[in-house]
């Protein structure tokens, strides 16, 4: 669970001017009720501008101000040019996953603080893998599918072989938080885990093995790693060929680390099963056997934060705002170095 | 998680005359391996002698000489006339759930021992359970049938408000041992949780309310309730009628807690959603409705011990017998009194 209030509180002695940047509909989903409220006592901000194009003449002024940009999904990027119209902005706090996609090379190179709400996303992408573990090693929803059909009761054991969660194995691929998270929230379980990962270092109490060994011995394999090139088709004919017969693989993590025809083959023989939220296209074409097959639970996009959960995320990076207002270093500082193999 | 561990190893100076007592198939299924090798450890036993009909002529001279009954699923009902036969037995040692079945009055009359292994099927249970109710609070299976359905990106916030597993409230219904197993496995999530059981006097760490004030203030409703003539319908129409818009009801107890004709309307309705491992009768008829319905998981009563997590049943039941074999009492002793209450 992230601590959410493991910091000084809202009471700084400057307030520090922050500008509001993100998508129009996001701003008006997440800057509501608590997390306003908060938002200006924290900050020295108007809650009703929202910076969704840094050109738009509106914003200029409290861009030219600003010495914090609470950002979401949707902020554009802070280029070169955003910058030299933000002479005061000292540090970007996002109240979301990767930063990837607004913090440049540019904000780096001005020595721009960052901070981002991942830990925060985290929780409910390892919530959602946490429960298809559960189910996949029980097969239920492939069960519920033939009771279905059936309408009649069914032989199991002949049908789903070595069915249960108990002294089943577990693969993590990414010692990410996300992966971190799982391999916590499968303790009380009498599962064996296992991670790959190679930037694994320390010891997270689950043996560290190499990924195709990882491949082997596991009943389900989930994704954690982040889309790097290095990541691409990371799951291709050969590691899914390493699967055990009715294992399962998971993917929370991006489209790109699998190699979609090679998984759709194996489905199609009903070898595998699968669990996918994220492809590639994100949203598959209306033609894709992604829909119809039927050991495959596919989902669009929704392990990270919805709904309610938009609001932790909204207060996490408001703790990381409080704190920068009181002079502390963020409880979730991102550096160049560490986005070069971060999602 | 269940210790497997805690008592003092198989050792002891005199291996009781023990007898298997469950079905056949149950038989061949649970006494193979470890689980075989540690009985006869233990136990002074025909590892190969299963008695599934006490009247058998080829049973009466162990059932003569027998202070233990090894049991499992498809034991046939230990009568006053089963126990004239039996004038040494003296404890029932039961490798699986409720005891009820096989257990008579004769038995607690006679002051036989008994022990269940309840305890452990409450984890496969409690595990289903937690699935369930993250999945439920994200609505990931409906979001699955849409996206299928549509095969196109969806609007998920207007077509399901307040997803998410971030501040809900998720209630429990019986402070069981699974009840109290899934009020476990919850806590590592920031959802809120409540408990209703007339029984319950300790304080479980979470408030402990009425039943109907637990059906209006639920986003998901679990039951962990024996069947008794007082659960009976525990969930009608107007139990129902108090839950939540877009609540979940989950039903792993027994299908006679639950008036299905008034789930079965709600559910037709679209306002509530369901995940029913149990019903009455235990195979719904073909033509039943609950086979249709798209916002319920129907699955055929597989939340309790299935195919490897049987090991986990019948280990347990060995550490018992292993306790009894030492002069210890057992670690999961049942009495009538507590039968009274209990599945
Ligand atoms: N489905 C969703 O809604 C959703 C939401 C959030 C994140 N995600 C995805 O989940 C994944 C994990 O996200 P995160 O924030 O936990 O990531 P992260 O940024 O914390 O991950 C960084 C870590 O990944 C590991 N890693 C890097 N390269 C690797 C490789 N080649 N093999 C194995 N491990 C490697 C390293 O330990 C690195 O420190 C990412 O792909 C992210 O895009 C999906
Ligand atoms: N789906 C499956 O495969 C499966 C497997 C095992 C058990 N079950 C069912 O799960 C349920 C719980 O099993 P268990 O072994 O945890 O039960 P248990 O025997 O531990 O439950 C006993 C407790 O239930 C509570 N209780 C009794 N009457 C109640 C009432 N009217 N309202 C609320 N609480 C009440 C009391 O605290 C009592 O001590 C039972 O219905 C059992 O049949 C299902």
């Amino acid at each position: 669970m992230i601590n959410l209030t493991d910091f000084g509180g809202d009471v700084s002695e400057v307030r520090p001017k922050t500008l509001i940047a993100m998508g129009r509909d996001v701003a008006d989903r997440l800057l509501t009720g608590e997390v306003r409220d908060r938002l200006v006592r924290i900050a020295d901000v108007d809650p009703d501008l929202v910076a969704s194009d840094f050109a738009d003449p509106a914003v200029a002024g409290a861009l030219a101000a600003a010495e914090v940009l609470y950002t979401g999904w949707g902020c554009p990027p802070v280029t070169a040019e955003v910058l030299a119209g933000a002479p005061k902005l000292r540090a970007v706090v996002h109240a979301a996953g990767s930063v990837k996609n607004h913090v440049t090379e540019a904000c780096w190179e001005r020595g721009i603080l960052v901070s981002s709400a991942a830990a925060a996303n985290a929780e409910p992408v390892a919530e959602y893998t946490l429960a298809a573990i559960l189910f996949a090693n029980k097969r239920v929803l492939d069960i519920a599918r033939l009771y279905r059909e059936q309408r009649a009761g069914l032989d199991l054991e002949s049908r789903f072989p070595r069915l249960g969660n108990y002294r089943r194995t577990v693969g993590v691929v990414g010692a990410s938080r996300i992966g971190r998270r799982v391999i916590e929230l499968l303790r009380p379980f009498e599962l064996d885990v296992l991670v790959a990962d190679p930037y694994l270092t320390e010891d997270l109490g689950v043996p560290h093995v190499e990924l195709d060994e990882l491949f082997e011995r596991c009943d389900v394999v989930s994704l954690h790693a982040p889309a790097l090139p290095e990541t691409r088709h990371l799951v291709d004919a050969a590691r899914l060929a390493r699967m055990r017969d009715g294992a399962t693989l998971i993917n929370t993590a991006r489209g790109a680390l699998v190699d979609e025809d090679a998984l759709v083959a194996e489905l199609a023989s009903g070898r595998l099963y699968a669990v996918i939220d994220v492809t590639e296209p994100e949203v598959p074409p209306a033609d894709s056997p992604l829909y119809d097959l039927p050991n495959l639970l596919l989902t669009p996009h929704i392990a990270g934060s919805l709904g309610g959960e938009l609001d932790r995320i909204a207060l996490l990076a408001l703790d990381e705002l409080a704190r920068y207002a009181q002079g502390r270093p963020f409880a979730h500082g991102v550096t160049a170095e560490a986005l070069a193999i971060s999602a």
